[in-house]
């Protein structure tokens, strides 16, 4: 990507900005729930018009069905928000082949992997916007993007220093100095990758969606084990957290115009042109108006982490590039009058509540010119977490969610669900699921819900639970 | 400052890329050290031919000057690196005027100060490049620039809550809680003063600097007592930290080319045209050469902050954006070479080790009209110490030093020198300054240093240490 491709693209009078030939159309991606629900007897189907909190089932994977790490999984679909459940997730084994060059890409992904191949297991949480396509589209597409990915860099990862040149061949004496000296190690290529993998898959999305004149994008929460570590990318407002007996760590944040605000608006600032005169890039506590102008008001601008006073010109009443905060939740009862976007979520450009994802190629802002893209990024952060040098106890676990589980649960009431639940039900093979279904549950304001203040998630739900004891030791096998 | 400003300014063609007219120059900045080092007896002079480490004074305050809150100085000229001591130091009481709109300014800063005022104060460290005159017109100029920033909103910094308007007419009946749900605090307020200082300060350099036909930069450490709060704001390489009995806190952190390396790349990548097809904004671990082109090497982009490995083309084989790793430190004894820059420390454009400052207006790369400006950031990072919630112990101190003493002593070294010191020393009221003096010391190579490996700061040292008790509770008088 160079920046005459993003002024190509984005700006006016760009080539591509105009719409390309008119192709044949693809067939829309079909709506499916993850495949390891299969046999898990189905729930309400889309339609189903009774999807009150207490009616709608909690699905997990059939008894008998395991997951990687016999990880568990458990998810709900939204109240009458979308039609579809707009959350996908995917998990499996990740089978890298330390393949010589050129040479053919085994296209069967959830296969046994031979001894020749790097093996390791991923998980992954999708929450969807604007149609559930290109969460679906990225459930079923990341994971080779990420394979391919690292088969690109694995001779890399498997030696005992990256070497400068992949090939192994050495031109400069110190090249193995000057990598040590930057400090690049084995897990910093794997960063790459999957900082890699996010974009190609944004771009498969991006083709996919116009091809079958399809819309909209997701966010993307990756948990990825490989050589005794495991990877969390992150790119969304999803969340992992490690909960262990005396801990509990974030093993990711969250990206949402709040929390990327100055990046948006330092874009804003350079390319004013996105604005298209219709908003403003300047922060102020509420939408300014009229009785405002002439007054010295509280504002922030892109280079600002504090606030200022300015004087209120009529530029300033425009509507914001970033506009409310906090996140939607809802009280229990539920609200008879239909439940729209609340005005106070902070959105970008009036439209969007995350600030980095997939997809989104084609959101403009409703009635006008005005995209999104520019201001999103495909990129995830990536956290690391050293499975080895922990010690691990028997109930050492992560527990990835989508937003609609953080939006009522906090990561300490999280914690102790897990560690209230665990131990009571050691004998179980299916208590890793039976967690996630009881952290579901544990969002629709049920008595006894640790909320207490009857908090309810009308969101789509998606919880993994994956626990580190025994898989995460000694797993750095090839 | 808007985008429009932005490309008049840096980018080719524009406007303000030209020479101005030629206008009548002005004075030369004169060289001097501190005000507050008068009477304390002066050590050679800059054209001292005998700067060896065991040659060169120590300086600090004359027994009798006491600093804001008695707080400790001392500094020590570099060897032969320059002819000046390009470090500078000033601090002082901070008179806030709490005055009607319109009323004229008070002239006299270092003031006795009646009741109507919000006093707090201030102590700056500013490191000079390119020249003395910088960082003498930053320590002249910047708690002028801060006092009318903080002047402009210390209405609403007395109030409960900053209100929405800062004529505290009410425009909107829910203003309080729009600005209760931002989280705005009065410190926001101290925050975006102190940005808003820096960069007023930055254009004042730029203006006087032309008129006198003087170059250079220099990096910016402030700390500001202030209602009960310590704001420490950073704009460069000096460092800031809290010693306590129990803990080691950083207060600052360091803007290098490498800590913000995805920012300058993102630059370069927005404007190709600013690298003027001389530099890459790509990242490799060593300079490329011809026998690597074809070859897969490690390299990063703007978007990455892990490594992948990219077939090297002709275009990468150029000077890199950003190039070197690390800091410069010099082995004991003195090398008989002169010490020019190291050719490994991490320096933009090949120029400048420090990415954000005041100054530098003018300054391109050697030979050509390639300008820095464009990369550097004026605005500080701050963080707030909150004093008042601090159990304060007799012995905890603020130590703000310029680079030249992290260049050798770990933080951790650094608290044990403070640790070691203090308590054996309770009865000198010049404890404070004897302190930094020994810290000085301790970079010198001299016997007992603890930095055991014989590594000596030929640099500029400067050094603050700010005692918290007794000044630091209860200090948020008005």
């Amino acid at each position: 990507m160079s920046a005459g491709w993003f002024r190509r693209r984005f700006l006016p009078g760009g080539l591509l900005s105009a719409p390309g030939p008119s192709r044949p159309r693809a067939s829309p991606v079909p709506y499916r729930r993850p495949r390891f629900l299969r046999g898990s007897g189905s729930g309400p189907g889309p339609a189903d018009a009774s999807r009150r909190p207490d009616a709608r089932p909690v699905r997990s994977p059939a008894r008998g069905r395991a997951l990687p790490w016999n990880a568990g999984y458990a998810e709900i679909i939204n109240a009458e928000k979308s039609e579809f459940n707009e959350d996908q997730a995917s998990c499996g084994k990740l089978c890298i082949r330390r393949c010589e060059f050129g040479a053919e890409e085994d296209q069967e992904w959830l296969t046994l992997c031979p001894e020749e191949f790097l093996t390791g297991h991923y998980w992954a949480l999708f929450d969807g916007h604007g149609g559930p396509a290109a969460a679906i589209l990225a459930a079923n597409t990341l994971h080779s993007c990420l394979r391919r990915q690292l088969e690109a860099v694995v001779e890399g990862m498997v030696a005992a220093q990256p070497p400068m040149h992949l090939s192994g061949h050495c031109i400069c004496p110190s090249d193995p100095q000057f990598v040590e000296e930057k400090g690049i190690r084995a897990e910093d290529l794997v960063i790459g990758a999957l900082e890699s993998a996010f974009q190609e898959c944004d771009e498969v999305i991006g083709r996919e969606l116009e091809a079958s004149g399809q819309v909209g994008g997701c966010t993307a929460l990756v948990a990825v084990s490989l050589q005794g570590k495991l990877y969390v990318a992150n790119a969304g407002d999803s969340r992992a957290i490690l909960v262990r007996r005396d801990e509990v760590r974030p093993l990711s944040s969250e990206f949402t115009p709040e929390t990327e605000r100055q990046r948006i608006q330092q874009l804003a600032f350079v390319y004013p042109e996105l604005l298209a005169g219709e908003f403003t890039r300047l922060e102020f506590p509420r939408r300014l108006k009229g009785d405002d102008l002439g007054q010295k008001v509280l504002f922030r601008d892109h280079h600002m982490s504090g606030w200022g006073y300015k004087c209120v010109e009529k530029s300033d009443l425009k509507y914001p590039l970033i506009h409310g905060q906090g996140r939607q939740v809802s009280e229990w009862p539920l609200p008879r009058i239909p439940l729209k976007l609340p005005p106070t979520e902070a959105r970008l450009l009036g439209t969007l509540a995350v600030s980095r994802g997939l997809g989104d190629h084609q959101l403009r802002v409703l009635d006008t010119d005005i995209q999104l893209k520019p201001f999103l990024l495909s990129v995830p952060q990536v956290t690391v977490l050293d499975v080895d040098q922990l010690e691990l106890q028997e109930e050492d676990v992560v527990v990835m969610a989508t937003d609609g589980l953080w939006d009522v649960l906090s990561n300490e009431q999280v914690a102790r669900l897990v560690r209230s639940f665990l131990p009571g039900n050691r004998e179980d093979p299916h208590r890793f699921s039976e967690l996630a279904k009881m952290l579901i549950h544990s969002t629709q304001g049920k008595d006894g819900s640790p909320t207490g203040e009857g908090q309810v998630s009308y969101d789509d739900v998606s919880v993994f639970v994956i626990p580190l004891h025994s898989h995460g030791q000694g797993s750095s096998g090839h």
